[in-house]
């Protein structure tokens, strides 16, 4: 970000009878838009059309299809990102597989659609048929051996750094914005900053192929985060489709806005929950038509999924799960421990990761990702083959931790003691004894939790594509699942205690382990991101019971509590504090400050670079336009009154001048300049004057320098606006810039409040 | 709305160290509140129990407090108003029956419960028993004579007299704000205006108590807008137990934002729904943290309606469905024509309704509000009780119309011949010709709709609480099911047409009249309210399925097109309108007009009443005060510079003086008043001048006469301004006031915007 951002011109909003220049109203890479102005532009445009469609047939065609193109945008975004999120399923699903075998009667089989498609599988052992062959089973012929086990495990990691090694070379020969999330920069986009090739057609290719990859090598992490991004490239993509949205940031940003909520739609399998999030998390500038278009991109998004139908079941995501039992008040007291386990959670990976990313930014090691990548893949590798809970995919492990104990259950999770013998004739409380599966589950759980805890803290924010849903989720999940069982088994043993009498009733199962599960995951995911109201949504479409909102709030909101006593911020706002992108986030600014303590210059800095209204000369412009990089000027009657009057872009002011030297006779450095009405009354000698006012923004932006900083805050954040002058009585003093906003809020944050105010 | 208002005074941001004047900072009746000043005295409070919690622990539990009476404010909100909701669902429920019967066992049961309590009652003739006495039977022992039916005609028609006189007498002698539906009136509240009183204690009570007897006298009205209205009674209520929001007129509308979610949460057993109802519909300023709470307020309120039960199912309304069946493609023909249908009754009733509003107003029409509440309650009655899709309320009309015929169901609308020996051998398609009870509906329902149509266009607008979500929904549902039947009898008895025999295939029903009624009852809402994303949500919580939100999307769609296509303001923004409240709507205002076209004064006009800094004298000021009714006056420094330097609110310039010249020795009438740092330099003669700096705003929102009104309306939308200064090149030039802005919105709404821009 280089200094010429800081004075990037106000809102372009020019004489109305002239036609502006043609390059005017585009950004340079890496600056901030100007909200007003973009909204200024578009109106301008519908304006236009709306004139031209009263002249003929054709107009009035053409603006209808102008007004329908919003719509045609959502359903191509949503046609697209479904498709690409069942794609992405479907190759993950295989490649996770391919790790440990493969399916002779087609390879291209995933282990469950193979033995599925097999006649000789029956229901209690699905997921064993001779189709599907273990890389060793193939090789050697032997399945049970010790050296089949080692082939396995050998072939296990290989092929998980093969993948990770393509995933993170594809990145960076191809596209080095594909890595991450891609949600904090999406945030800093949607607030009206440029990132070019960000959303770019490449960024999209690469990041689909390699977020399939870098979900197969079985890293920690998920496909959830990349998919909003994906789904973004989508929007950013058909946006070019369309004048309107491509030749305006501030539209294409609502186009943005709405193709965010698509992919968590694809994501979750969450369409409300989808538009919550992106209106709560995601995005800045929210209108209400946005609200509707987001919802129908998608509804669109989530049904193309289904259409597709990747886990074969009719749902959108492998954990969706219907519970059926209910839950008791007394429950709430695990279910908030629960959240108060997330919002550490949260703290401990907020704090690590950033901590690990920091490192990354400032030593040797980000100079070699590739190799950060292998080892990182490695050392999981290594680590999740032998337990069988990190071995299979991080989905599936939370699919199956999600699911309550059926009757055809085949799981370790569900091997419980029913021997109708042992049921004691004293009571009639269903009998749910642990058998010894569980407690060796229990022991595999709680190394599973640990080894996901220290390794997601690394993988996060390496150069492939990675998102942290799945692995909060999981952490949440097995953490979950732990305290459901301690919970069942201590009913079980102590069914007298007074608390359990009431609540595990004869005939009625008392304590579901799987919905401790997902208060798990909720609590987890919500100390990570701080999502509140989106979170509990995605969690009830997930489940499909208004019944289980009470534990999934109960738990989120303490986990939002516990986690912001030790930092107010969630992971997406502290990569984007790390990487120093200009967002200017929705918290309340209390600080005493005045509008006069922010402007520059400062006390003793040389004054303002201005223009006057009629007695600067051509060649003084060119020598102000050479010697500073602002991107802005300020125009006033004259240096004495100082009486702001307008304010000009240094890129207007190039190519206005450029353009009068090569076609304006007369023009030579010795012209004044004049932005006035008429021309000044110069000597018959002065050579003629050039009149500029064409390019001058006759209504810039003021504040009076006793404004205090949180109206101005509050303005910044609400108009959208890259800069604002700041006037006494009618003089021109000083000049904020959003930049100068934003370093200013940093400044406060870290000061003691009180040493600023009164000093 | 007095000319007063379109002068107030803008931000109130003193100088820091001065204490504020203590009547500072309320607001009169029927005047507009300052957001930008709001929220900053709302941070300067924040700031000093953020400062003070440092100084002991008692300061510090203070600080905690006031940090969760928000919360607190929330739980109050959401027991209160799911409380009232059970409360008035079970007193109408009661009263509804007792116009046709009463329960000797005990006469607060209605029907319902009546025959529910009874051993007597059979299965097949649930609504049959003993203890439940018509009025005829209970007075002349006859049931079945032309007598009894008179008299049950006559008591009828007397209980619905009663219920309606004792409503509109209960409004017009204690609360005349509780009739309506209110939504209006809170949008225009949220919006930032002040109306003493609409939301008050006895507006609660009567509210309540009206409601009830409203909807009990069987007029075309339903419970769902003044539910709304109530819950933010209770929220204005609890608001009063915390100064943080009692004081500040910004935070309580926070506050009733999430009120509003909670009443449409217990309408409608939606929460969800009812976040994105206050978000889209009634909501002004909703920053996140209001999401979440309102996520809060609307979940305690549905949860304690659950454990209220009114309706005895576990349900929180009394038409909530869980349809089964698949819908088909084919099937979207009649929905989007059911749409068109809901976009033509929106526009018929707002067009209709609005006129006889108008009407109401202008001619004797609406000096008897008692007499035309009697008049139409006996025209509703007498129509309504021959028919019995008319006779029963409409909550339970809609219920039956939205329910898929089960095995179980007797309703006349489910009289389908079941006959096996009819089943045709040729196609095994399920045989459901409809039986005469079918055709016989049909009659009845086409009946009830003219009805309804008709009736409620002269209902909704009297002065008893009238809300029309039901009303709408009802006439949808009669619509829907009537095209359901319709479409199904034409699948039974053409299912050799291409179109049905890929769709009807053997063993399934293929059409569900029901989803047909709730697709109807969608677009009719849509068309009259244009709410989008919310309908739809709430309609997702009623039936529980997101298989059925394509259905009603294409209806909603389609039906907000067809009504705008008519006239883009729905019901609300149509009444708000009517009734000339200052509401700025989220519309984009597209014309190309400049601030200097809307300010005052006008060219010829006498100039702005102004302050110089240091040379008018308390008589000066006295005498302008005396003869303008402005509520604020720019301070320039000369009247021939008019450099602005800042606002001061006529309010606080009159308590000043006072102040002063009853504490201050030595000001008199000839005092010099300034508004300067330092006094200015008078003669020694002088009498001693009065500094009145700390009642000067310094920071007043200014804007240049070019800005182009579309910048300035979304300035003032989005800041929440009440008035704003015009200058050019810094001199002062006139004002806009928050009127202004309004009354020049609705002139080029009417004009051809053409014949404004060029002349």
């Amino acid at each position: 970000l280089d200094h010429s951002e800081e004075m990037n011109g106000a809102g372009n909003l020019m004489d109305f009878l002239d036609e502006p220049l043609p390059d005017v109203g585009t950004y340079e890479d890496f600056h901030t838009i100007d909200w007003l102005r973009e909204k200024s532009r578009d109106t301008d445009r519908h304006r236009k059309i709306t004139n031209r469609s009263k002249e003929s047939i054709w107009e009035f065609v053409k603006s209808l299809l102008d007004a329908w193109s919003g719509w045609v945008v959502m359903l191509l975004i949503g046609l697209l990102s479904g498709t690409l999120a069942g794609v992405i399923d479907l190759a993950v699903d295989w490649m996770t597989d391919l790790k440990e075998g493969v399916c002779l009667s087609a390879f291209w089989y995933s282990h469950e659609q193979c033995c599925w498609t097999s006649n000789e599988t029956t229901f209690a052992d699905r997921d064993k048929c001779p189709q599907w062959q273990k890389w060793a089973e193939l090789m050697t012929g032997h399945t049970e051996s010790a050296g089949a086990y080692v082939l396995n495990y050998f072939l296990y990691v290989l092929w998980a750094l093969f993948f990770s090694f393509l995933a993170v070379s594809l990145v960076r020969v191809f596209a080095p914005y594909a890595c991450g999330s891609g949600i904090p920069e999406i945030k800093t986009i949607l607030s009206g900053f440029i990132i070019r090739g960000y959303l770019g057609k490449w960024t999209l290719l690469i990041k689909t192929v390699t977020l399939v990859l870098a979900v197969s090598s079985g890293l920690s992490l998920g496909k959830e985060g990349p998919l909003v991004h994906v789904a973004c490239c989508c929007g950013n993509l058909f946006c070019s489709l369309f004048s309107k949205y491509s030749k305006n940031e501030g539209k294409r940003r609502e186009v943005l806005s709405a193709a965010a909520a698509a992919g968590v739609s694809v994501a979750f399998g969450a369409p409300i929950g989808g538009v919550l999030f992106s209106l709560e998390e995601v995005s800045y500038y929210f209108p209400l038509k946005t609200l509707w278009r987001s919802f129908f991109a998608a509804l669109v998004a989530a049904f193309t999924l289904r259409s597709i139908n990747p886990f074969g079941n009719n749902r959108l995501v492998l954990f969706y799960v219907e519970y059926h039992t209910p839950w008791y008040m007394a429950e709430l007291v695990p279910f908030i421990l629960l959240g108060v386990f997330g919002g550490l959670w949260g703290t401990l990976f907020i704090r690590g990761n950033i901590a690990w990313c920091r490192r990354r930014k400032t030593t040797q090691l980000g100079k070699y990702p590739v190799l950060e990548v292998i080892v990182v893949t490695g050392i999981t590798a290594i680590l999740a083959f032998p337990n069988p809970y990190t071995r299979r995919s991080t989905s599936e492990l939370i699919s199956e931790l999600f699911n309550d104990c059926g009757a055809l259950e085949s799981s370790q999770l569900c091997d419980y003691i029913n021997n109708p013998n042992m049921s004691r004739p004293e009571d009639d409380i269903p009998d749910r004894p642990a058998g010894p599966g569980v407690y060796m589950a229990l022991w595999q759980l709680a190394l599973a939790l640990i080894f996901k805890i220290v390794i997601t803290i690394f993988t996060f924010g390496m150069k492939i594509p990675s998102g942290l849903f799945i692995p909060s989720m999981a952490v949440g999940a097995i953490a979950g699942r732990i305290v459901g069982i301690a919970v069942e088994q201590m009913a079980y043993h102590h069914h007298d205690w007074i608390i359990f009498k009431n609540w595990c009733r004869p005939g009625a199962d008392c304590v579901t382990p799987g919905l401790y599960a997902m208060v798990g995951a909720a609590a987890c995911l919500g100390g990570v991101t701080r999502m509140t109201v989106s979170l509990v949504v995605i969690m009830f479409e997930l489940t499909g019971g208004l019944e289980y909102i009470v534990p999934l709030m109960a738990a989120a909101v303490t986990s939002k509590w516990v986690a912001d006593a030790f930092g107010k911020e969630g992971i997406y706002e502290a990569h984007i504090r790390l990487n120093g992108y200009p967002y200017l986030d929705q918290d309340e600014f209390t600080h005493r400050t005045l509008a006069t303590d922010v402007m520059r210059p400062r006390r003793n800095e040389p004054p303002l670079s201005v223009l006057t209204q009629d007695s600067t000369t051509v060649e003084d412009v060119e020598t102000l336009i050479k010697e500073t990089d602002y991107n802005g000027f300020p125009v006033v009657v004259s240096r004495e009154s100082e009486r702001l009057i307008g304010f000009v872009q240094r890129r207007d002011l190039i190519l206005a001048i450029k353009n009068a030297r090569q076609k304006q006779d007369g023009v030579v450095s010795n012209s004044v300049v004049y932005f006035t009405e008429d021309a000044p009354q110069l000597p018959a000698s002065n050579p003629q004057p050039l009149k500029l006012r064409r390019i001058l923004n006759l209504s810039p932006f003021t504040v009076t320098d006793h404004t205090p900083m949180e109206t101005v805050v509050d303005i910044f954040r609400k108009l959208g606006l890259r800069q604002c002058l700041v006037t006494r009585s009618g003089r021109l003093l000083g000049i904020i810039t959003k930049k100068d906003v934003l370093r200013h809020m940093a400044q406060m944050m870290n000061q003691d409040p009180e040493s600023i105010m009164f000093n």
